[in-house]
């Protein structure tokens, strides 16, 4: 109806925009599922051609959505399941190569803006094992095999003068880990995602996508490794909750297009520009979803370092 | 044309929605200057009855509304001039009895949550000087006279679990000052006013406005001192941004009555309940125009002493 | 041998400084147990008469210290030992009139100052309740009779103006609390004893003691309500420090008294006038033990009600 | 006397303990001199020779120790003065081709432990514009010649799991800065010098010294561009201020060798181990003396284009 773009990081809200008879069906395949008793639903999308690339705006590979909406309430005993499946998810997504690996995590964002904060506020809570393997061996864990785990916070192009992408593939070329997850706070087009939902995909991070401006590509391309991308929306933009809310109304009301309400629309789309719309309870629910996805990703590494120790013995 | 609540804190706002042959007008008068250069428009709406007080759903007191576009902006020398702007509109509003005055001024709001806490970011930067002049008396300070600045952080309920007002009354029957300035995020109904506006009004606190749900009646009435609520906008509601474009649209395209859309609009508003619009530069400008409260607080305490200095000399 | 005051607000370390034979320890009776398996030592100290509390320059009342080395370490389980083990010392104290209780804790000290920031970080963790009952009563909660907790963080004086005691005191009289805890920062004499040892005591807080200058005295006489004071010491004096380890050192060479040694310790005792010592990782133990004090006092809350619910059924 | 071997990061401090005799002299140059009207005062230690770089425990280089004992205090304009200052000493140790540059500042260290946050908070003021230069080129700034600025906060090894030197190489390697700047809090041996020395020096950054154990070599021959190391001290080692106090006190008495306090020394220097000394105001003044240095390298920056820009008129 409107020429307004509707913005969304999520490729879940990008299925929904388009009609099932729609030819870019052909390349995007959906796959749902419940892990754990119907309180998480995963929603798996596929896209695997570049006309389906195209027409949904977003690169060919396998984005993974949890909707789970219990996430942004207080309740911890319900966030460790939701992190245990999230780490199952993440752990499909990053290539095992059956041996030990090296993973980088990266939080982007900017820890001075609350609903940007995700990726700073996650990567603080990791369990770093890098710098204890290198020093002392796998020997400093109960283990005979190991994962290496680092972290970094790159900080924002207006802090820093670097694109955030030069200064992770400037450590990437100097500790070379096997994969990179970059974690990040996205925006989301309904409401009812917000903090609510994880997409996990394999696709890395494009230029332009997310809340803030603090990135290029971080791709396989850029690297040269396999980069998995995480995250949560804790903004909706402004202009696309308005045009969303006008569209649904005037639809119930079947007001004929005689009206010419588009170009109203995108006139109160450039006012809003650069405003977004969050909950009351942001710096609160930032915290405890931050905190979510390091419990998932320190549980996704001890999962990796079990189910090999399990191959390990198989194949004595 | 929908039932819906606008929701503002601002007097300026809620006029606007009164067409002016309202007999409500019979009770409100409305002035307006530019106090420096045109860069600062002063509104002050004075509600001088009961039938007035009603249908703004405001009580009988004074608002003025400093509007000043670039306050939201990171420039230094502009905020000073701003600054003093606010510290000569607020003297106005403190009764003086022409002698040493005892002022304290209460932050009140979340300090958690970054769109909430501009009262206790405000009262962090004062020159509070109440315990020095109690111990040292005027001497140690550079002036024959002297006011006595104290302030509070009383913290939300939900942290204490005692009302502010209960908190602030206790402190106010234990140090006696001559008059209380509460300070408190406002929600504004339009964007353009978000960050950018200051109200002051003698009418203190009534329980129910503000961005969050931390106060009951701050009053004259109830704290048995004038009290002086001092507020900026920080935030949109939600819902009211989302009515406000709509109606807007509508409006121009000459939709008619018959299409139902007030109903769709009340089910939205519903929908957005508890979320709100904000700035992506939420964070640094609320650190910005907190500080700018504290210094024309500062600047307003030493004009105070400046003033009973001139009409010292003049009276001998 | 120096003339150097020894600063310790630790009653277990000013007790060490008194020999068997002297008279002082007439008015003093001192206890040691070991509640929970050798790893928590708790020491009371009944200070009995005022001659006795003359010698040891602290108040008549129950001084118990909870020496517990493991206190600092990141352990979440046994941290939860010693909160039980607190929550039992804390009710030991609280005079108990066998009916429900209304309980005001205050969070002594300066947010921005890592070392003094204990009080307020502590109050932050606190279930506050007594909004919630007076609201909704009772039932609110699943049980038949519920204690009040409520919370203040009163600030320091340099960014009030206020006296610390004013503000408890103007709160104590309108909400009126049975009893009132105070969590304060304290200076230990032993580095032994950093952030391992916590001291309860039923005779409040007197002027001049703590590692701040943000108080006078809460105490049963000044608030009219009994006063439980809680403190774990976060700082060494550096002053005492220096001369702790002189006169050990000294002691060992048996130097002779004729090497007029004490002037010297008095000249670099003035010297570090407002120098403290601490551990590397002091932001980190204080966010762990001001938990640890936070959850003690929530669980002392639910015991309190499991024990009346208790006796409530043996008298039926 | 004692084996304890003293703990320092200042050049001026080491050399304290040499005797003028000392053959390590002949390596060693001292210049001092006082900027500006004898607030400040700079001593140059240029150490040129491996014997005496040997002898002070620190390698061949410039060492400037600007000494400002009002740095400490809150006052404004001094600070201004102070950071000129800075400014003029920083540059002169900058190797300069007379051309534009490019300039990587790099804050070590951990910005949640108070003592240890300079680096961070350094940075986080400074005026990048390599990102704008880049976008823009120099005419987004009105001048015709423009040095890039960046900045990079690593983090703690403990955080990421990377040497800090790992990710400044990586990220000197892809941005390709002609110089860096190192910003770290340092150890002091005197009390008297902590927050009011400031330390410059283009040896950079070797493993082992500082407050933490935050980083290895960042120098010339690591990282193949010049390194400029800052440094404040923000702590003293606990056991050296007692050795040092104790060690004042027996010489003045002179009290016999035969005494073997030098083995009760060391005792007490282990027992005091990872302890340091600090003020109580450590948190606010680490505020003020990182905004000295960023404001201090933001002014560098603005007088070499000023320079530039004289030197260019000339040879026109």
């Amino acid at each position: 109806m409107s020429h307004f773009q509707v913005r969304t990081d999520l490729a879940l809200e990008a299925t929904e925009t388009i009609t099932e008879a729609d030819s870019a069906y052909r390349g995007v395949r959906v796959e749902e599922y419940y892990p754990i008793e119907g309180d998480v639903k995963v929603t798996k999308v596929m896209i695997t051609t570049k006309n389906a690339a195209k027409s949904m705006g977003k690169p060919i590979g396998v984005y993974v959505t949890m909707e789970a909406p219990a996430m942004a309430e207080p309740d911890e005993d319900y966030h460790r399941e939701i992190s245990e499946c999230f780490a199952g998810e993440l752990l499909k997504l990053i290539p095992d190569a059956g041996k030990d690996k090296s993973i980088l995590v990266v939080g982007l964002g900017n820890r001075e803006v609350t609903a940007d904060s995700l990726g700073p506020q996650a990567v603080e809570h990791l369990n770093v094992t890098r710098h204890i393997v290198k020093e002392y061996g796998t020997a400093a864990y109960d283990c005979s095999r190991m994962d290496l785990l680092s972290a970094l916070e790159p900080g924002v192009m207006a802090k820093t003068g670097m694109e955030t992408a030069e200064i992770v593939k400037g450590v990437v070329e100097q500790t070379l880990p096997d994969a990179v997850i970059v974690i990040d706070a996205l925006a989301a087009r309904s409401v009812r995602r917000l903090n609510r939902t994880i997409q996990i995909t394999n696709t890395g991070i494009q230029p332009g996508s997310g809340v803030g401006n603090h990135r290029n590509a971080l791709t396989l391309e850029s690297l040269g490794v396999p980069v998995i991308a995480v995250g949560i929306p804790t903004v909706v933009d402004a202009a696309t909750i308005v045009m969303d809310a006008m569209e649904r109304v005037l639809e119930q009301e079947k007001i004929p297009e005689s009206y010419r309400i588009a170009d109203g629309l995108d006139r109160i789309g450039s006012e809003l520009n650069n405003m977004y719309m969050t909950g009351k309870d942001v710096d609160s629910v930032i915290k405890r979803v931050s905190y979510l996805l390091s419990e998932g990703i320190n549980m996704a590494m001890e999962l990796r370092m079990q189910r090999k120790g399990q191959s390990g013995e198989a194949t004595d």
